[in-house]
């Protein structure tokens, strides 16, 4: 299929189904391309003909110039199919199809859906829509919806949105708070162009300084990381993804799948593709307006000013909720405040300069606590100033932020007193922010983009021979010849997970009483017995694991414990036994697949309590550096392995390798569901590490 | 001192320090207390006497009539205790001291503050501020700020705050956001009146439907606790408290300790008294507006009412998010929004009508609702309709509203196009929110009030005799008189824990080789052994604990190699021997005393991982059912107590019994800083628990 270029810069428009009844979307579409101040050639096709705008409205496709090369779509959608077919005829291969009432509308609606994506494809025409308000870019300028005028003001931001409401709704929030669009588009029901198709083009837009997106699903994860990935290194990604509440939890066979589930997916997803995930579209654009408008911030540390105690102590709470820091000021900032501001004016961050402050003093703190080398940002806090007008204040400031090469976020709490001195510094391109909370999560999300600017996102894989794949894909053939997928044999998974490269407690079957005591003799006490069943997922729930069995006596005494319980399973075959694991710290290290995104890796505290305790972190697979750190970084397991207490420096190195491994067997056999190794024990450091106890899942359960 | 009634209703106000020059502070209280329409009598009194707002400047106090009991003081500081005598003189007794330069300006200030406070005492004066905004209240009226003019409107939400910058501000803010303050009073150094003081008269307010708070801290917890307790069952009560970031952690010597912090006992105070916390300020008035204008909801299921898709997903991911719960529409409700609505609309909940609803429809959509059984509460957003104007919609539904009797939020998503609807709204008094999820979150909160009121709140005690009193006393004396507070030897703990009826497993000193041989056959094996030192905090730590000796033998060599270990301890004298606690879930009961609020509790996952964990939960002391209920819903051991996969049902009661212990403990003896039983064994329903090591601490470490 064609490229999508002319979506954003085309030659000529028509219009098809463009009306002269007002209240027809019709006339909406044909309103704002001409108010748009479009520069193409702009063409209106309808079979009743007329003249709207001062230009004819032409009876069909096939009267309307060469120059024309994209069209937007607003007859009924019966009629749709044959306006594909026209528009591929006169060489048109780009449409927006703004017509309802396709797949959202139920099966009949599906179906002419599917024929329109069947001509499409056919003719190489490239669709957004249908069931759409289509694009808009404010710097070209164009506009093809029909929502309610003016267009957006021109601006730096652009946004993606899988919904046409809150794109007409986030058009008008913006004119409220002052800020513009560089670019909208709403993709409907994504017959063809999706989310992923705009990223990078809007990414590379000369205008855009940071690209929002809000998110219903994706169709293709792997290639929205891919996409997101490119995009991310260009400018800064926001999204908003909705549908938490009814993400599906996938029926689950380890504690990895049980705690996966697709919003954590989207959460690895984000994080490994560089996107900034916000909980609501209040916050996307709070955040968007600070990349649009801001540098990023060297460091993290901020300097609060503000003219009261209480506002001066919000903010301070704000920094230690968003992880940023109070910025410690140098002595040399802290007196020239003291020669500037009056006795019991407070010259340690937070900066109150008192109720007395005039927009002079505001200008000149500033300037002072920018200059200083340990503050990366700054907050400026202005309640209702009694003495002078906050407008005064608002142009102060003006002019020293502009020179200062530092971001700065300005909060004029309060409404009427204020809503100039706000409009003023929204025409400076200030962020400014009703609340210091507000202004404070947006400051950290640009120390957040520096940080992610840093990371060692390098794909880690494991060299494995290929022996080791072929262990895994006879597993795999095994299982789905049976059934339609299940468990892999212990002992099976035991030497893949070996194969790979992961430190796994050999597994030894005996099938007799007798096979088991000269086994436990060969091997050495102290030993673990397990009960033999394949499909047996939480061995402790039933009591089918004895540990720590000092002797020949104990393991026959075991043998007939074990057998007795297992009476009633299906499928048993004996008991396993396994070396027991000398002490160390228990951790779980897992993979999962997920069905939108695909492999994931997850990390955290082991043993029978992971699910209750959540105590654990997920990654998107490959594994990277940047994952292993922030895995520590999250989980008190994590934490716990550079040594606490009792609990002497763990090998974290043998953490790492076997999350790599674990992320390149779950991307060398895509058949495999789950793998989880829990407990591992995770010995001193230099001393490696030993999987007690694994399982491994093949297709969907 | 006497009553606080003056100050809600003076028969007259005489300002202090009337100024005729527009710039200083006497001047603008006296035209806020003119323009306020206040009633009484008012006069003004300065010096150099003059003319203001047609009203004589009288040149002493002892000019004005006896009619006036209420003086607002803005005086320069130095004037201020002369000006105190004064007003004494003249039968003044009440004042508010608007005057700053006290103690928040350093010592000269302080001691100026300590004289003035002399007086007061002395004379039997209430006194309002230092370094204070004042009050106001719209109903009466009254104003004695002198803040920017106008005086807020006249609402339902009281206002309590320690900051008079924030109290401007969110006057201002109210403005614009269209609702109205009833009272507000601005505290400011608190000399004498402080925020508990406030507590009752401001939930007595006729006019007052709910009281908001700005706290940057309180000086009596227990007496804050006493009140709020009260107020809250007259109104409801949202609080900001700041100061969360800088939030002094004690020197802790147990786990208890190390976690408690003062923020935690204000999350834990603010539970017990019925006070909603809100992060930020604009969420107060938020949740505020909620309760000024909505009655209190049967329950916590909502239905959504939207006109796109999008926003209903954002709406239903916060319903999840604030623990409400999405409406099962009945199917009778589902029929009739079938026949109400065109194909293609949703009538499951969120019910989404699509774009063509018009003002009829949201409105005959959201009685069909409101008459559903399953529906508690409605949240109804509108983006900004293509086709209809939103005021029309907003006019529509509020008929509805009005008759309806269940509580309603709107969101019109948008600005500039929903302005309009959204001031209809507000001065119908109907919640709206610029976004569904600041609606739900206030939505929770109405519901959050609802349960408040069915908890079970009775404070439990234990009984116990006075030998158990004594021995803590004893135990008390013994390490004051040496020390300034420190460990309380081991075995004595063990007997007071006891004595109070907590399950502790007793320890018995061996100070030989000899001694600890022939106790332990006496005791029987298993058994525990315990390095023998005052001043052990964490004796995991240092091994100074063996588990599991099964044998004399193994007594004896456990002895040798744990005096080993003690020989560079201070203090050792020899090992305690316990009997070895039997198989059950290992949980952490605990008491610390904070500062402000005093005895708190503590419960959560036990071990040696409790602080790294954090599965932990505090509530204060004495005891509640419904901090009982609380404990167990909010941390995995709690849950877990219920049983779970290989974990059986525990002995929930024995937990319980043992917090109602340590809770009466700590009331009776107020010198115990921590105790601590961790871990405490809890074995199978009806089977009790086992406390097999504990802390106490007297006094500051």
């Amino acid at each position: 299929m064609g490229q999508l270029d002319v979506f954003f810069n085309p030659d000529g428009i028509v219009v098809i189904g463009a009306s002269t009844q007002k209240e027809k979307l019709g006339y909406g579409v044909a309103r704002n391309l001409i108010n748009s101040g479009y520069k193409g050639k702009i063409a209106f096709m309808n079979p009743k003909r007329g003249i709207l705008f001062d230009l004819p409205i032409h009876q069909s496709i096939s009267e309307i110039g060469e120059e024309i090369d994209l069209g937007v779509i607003v007859v009924p959608p019966a009629f749709v199919p044959e306006t594909l077919t026209a528009c591929a005829r006169q060489g048109i291969k780009h449409v927006v199809i703004v017509t309802g009432g396709f797949s959202e509308a139920g099966e009949e609606g599906a179906k002419l859906e599917q024929a329109c994506k069947r001509i499409a494809k056919k003719e190489g025409m490239r669709v957004i829509g249908p069931n759409c308000i289509g694009m808009i870019d404010t710097h070209l300028p164009m506009d093809t919806t029909f929502i309610q005028p003016p267009m957006p003001e021109a601006g730096e931001i652009a946004f993606i949105t899988h919904s046409g409401a809150l794109g007409a709704a986030m058009i008008d929030w913006a004119r409220g708070e002052g800020f513009g669009f560089s670019r909208l588009v709403s993709l409907g029901n994504q017959m063809d162009v999706n989310e992923t198709d705009m990223l990078v083009p809007f990414a590379e837009d000369a205008h855009t300084k940071v690209v929002t997106m809000y998110l219903e699903g994706i169709q293709d994860g792997e290639a929205f990381i891919r996409q997101a990935k490119k995009a991310a290194k260009l400018k800064p990604l926001i999204a908003v993804k909705v549908g938490r509440s009814t993400a599906g939890q996938q029926a689950a066979a380890s504690h990895t799948g049980a705690l996966a589930g697709e919003d954590r997916a989207f959460d690895a997803a984000f994080r490994r593709a560089g996107v900034h995930r916000a909980r609501t579209a209040e916050e996307m654009f709070q955040w968007a307006k600070m990349f649009a408008w801001c540098e990023l911030p060297k460091g993290k540390r901020v300097a609060v000013l503000t003219n009261a105690g209480g506002p001066g102590v919000m903010a301070a709470d704000a920094v230690a909720y968003h992880g940023l820091q109070m910025a410690e000021l140098s002595a040399e900032t802290m007196g020239e405040l003291t020669n500037r501001l009056p006795n019991g004016a407070s010259v340690h961050n937070p900066v109150d300069m008192l109720a007395s402050a005039s927009p002079k003093d505001y200008a000149g703190c500033l300037q002072i606590l920018a200059k200083d080398e340990n503050v990366d940002m700054v907050m400026v806090i202005a309640p209702p100033p009694p003495m002078f007008t906050a407008l005064a204040t608002a142009e102060a400031l003006t002019a020293v932020i502009a020179a200062i090469g530092k971001p700065v976020a300005v909060s004029f709490m309060g409404s009427r007193l204020v809503e100039d001195a706000r409009q003023y510094l929204r025409q400076q391109h200030i962020p400014e922010f009703r609340f210091p909370e507000d202004g404070m999560a947006a400051l950290a999300m640009l120390w957040q983009e520096g940080e992610n600017k840093k990371r060692d996102m390098e794909e880690l894989g494991c060299q494995v021979d290929e022996g080791a794949k072929k262990l895994a894909a006879k597993a795999v053939e095994m299982r789905l010849e049976n059934q339609s997928g299940g468990f892999v044999p212990p002992q099976i998974t035991g030497e893949i997970l070996s194969a790979y490269g992961l430190p796994i407690e050999k597994l030894h079957l005996a099938a007799s009483m007798q096979e088991a005591s000269s086994l436990a003799d060969q091997l050495g006490y102290p030993l673990v017995m397990k009960l033999a069943a394949d499909d047996l997922s939480h061995k402790s729930d039933v009591g089918g694991i004895l540990l720590n069995l000092q002797s020949r006596k104990m393991v026959e005494q075991g043998y007939q414990t074990l057998m007795t319980k297992g009476r009633e399973l299906p499928g048993v075959k004996g008991v396993y036994l396994q070396r027991m694991a000398k002490k160390g710290q228990e951790v779980i290290v897992g993979g999962v697949r997920d069905a939108v995104f695909g492999p994931m890796l997850l990390f955290g505290s082991g043993g029978v309590d992971v699910e209750g305790l959540g105590d654990v972190g997920f990654c998107m697979a490959p594994f990277t550096r940047n994952d292993f750190d922030d895995l520590l970084a999250n989980t008190w397991a994590g934490r716990k392995l550079a040594g606490f207490r009792q609990y002497a420096p763990a090998d974290k190195e043998a953490v790492y390798k076997a999350l790599v491994c674990l992320g390149q067997l779950m991307l060398d056999t895509p058949e495999i569901q789950e793998v989880e190794l829990n407990p591992m024990i995770v010995f001193e450091a230099g001393k490696g590490a030993s999987g007690v106890d694994a399982r491994m899942m093949i297709g969907r359960k």
